[in-house]
């Protein structure tokens, strides 16, 4: 049975560098193709594969801050001199049409979407341990241990607000991971509250 | 990867007579062994085919008042002057254990259940529509018209209850119903609060 949907769904994604959230996200697409992935503006210079529109949207620091003050962000952060945020009306625009978006988002900018999208779904992943995090981190090969060191420790801290988030993940397995946010996914669509209009009609209430 | 749970989840399951809950249930205990399905105590007599402990526990008169008087029931009601009602003894050991426990209940005894255990989860089955709540409690012929339509009357008088429940399953088809539900407890286990040991075993909190 199809169900129009009133309105869609925002999902936010956190969890620390290394965890294989990019991962579990592609797979999660794969299969729920009508879930809309939100790309994040950013102001920092695309890397060798990087794509504009896919990866981020590469703008100018111009024009990141005229979005700034045309309040045209959900949530933004300055991280390393560049900008890095998430566009309000794309967003709005989906969710009015029934579709769900999903954002991948650190646990600062989750903290602004909690305040502006209290109804939003907050799921954080976490890996199955934490030395199996150092291990995923060593085996990039892409940074150096000074790097792999800081962002462990910034693990550690993010791991502080986790109790904020509504649900917890654990990236195990990439399937498991999958299959625990598609349940979280259906069990948001079956509450009462998301479902109001249907027993209404039912029962002519 | 197994996970100890430390306490079970109380599942409390409501929806009209006619909307095929015992298959729904059937199913989803055929598919979940894990979880333990609280038979009712009853001092109503045992229609031809039911059996004791399996159906409902069939108990005098005085047996159950004893129980009311010790206060070992969660739940009970008087109906068309038979009691009904659930042990709160054998419920607290199987949750105690880690064990999941499924009460199928009425409206009534759910609110009873809602003031006395928050924390459990509770769904409320429905039919597609009412007309095909009205077909399928004619399709069993076993009740007479004016039975069926105080049935159907308290199906809407229940309904106006369902916003008071957490998640609203639609039984259009059993197996979807059943996967809903299965999505709900996932979702369930996998709420920040119910992982709490874990992530805090994972970052060493």
């Amino acid at each position: 049975m199809i169900r129009k949907k009133e309105k869609g769904q925002l999902i936010v994604l956190s969890g620390p560098s290394g965890v294989g959230k990019s991962t579990v996200i592609a797979e999660l697409l794969g299969q729920r193709r009508d879930i809309y992935f939100s790309v994040s503006y950013t102001t920092r210079q695309p890397r060798v594969g990087e794509q504009n529109g896919v990866n981020y949207n590469f703008v100018s620091r111009e024009e990141f801050e005229g979005m700034i003050q045309r309040d045209e962000l959900l949530e933004y952060a300055e991280y390393v001199s560049n900008y890095y945020g998430t566009s309000l009306k794309t967003i709005q625009e989906k969710l009015d049409a029934g579709i769900d978006v999903l954002l991948d988002i650190e646990v600062q900018g989750a903290a602004k979407v909690r305040s502006r999208c209290p109804d939003a779904l907050f799921i954080f992943i976490i890996p199955p341990s934490f030395e199996e995090l150092s291990r995923r981190l060593h085996g990039r090969h892409t940074d150096s241990e000074e790097v792999i060191q800081g962002r462990l420790e910034k693990a550690r801290q993010e791991a502080t607000e986790i109790s904020k988030y509504d649900y917890l993940v654990i990236n195990d397995k990439v399937s498991n991971a999958v299959s625990e946010i598609e349940s979280i996914l259906t069990a948001a669509q079956c509450r009462v509250e998301n479902r109001k209009s249907i027993y209404e009609g039912v029962f002519a209430l």
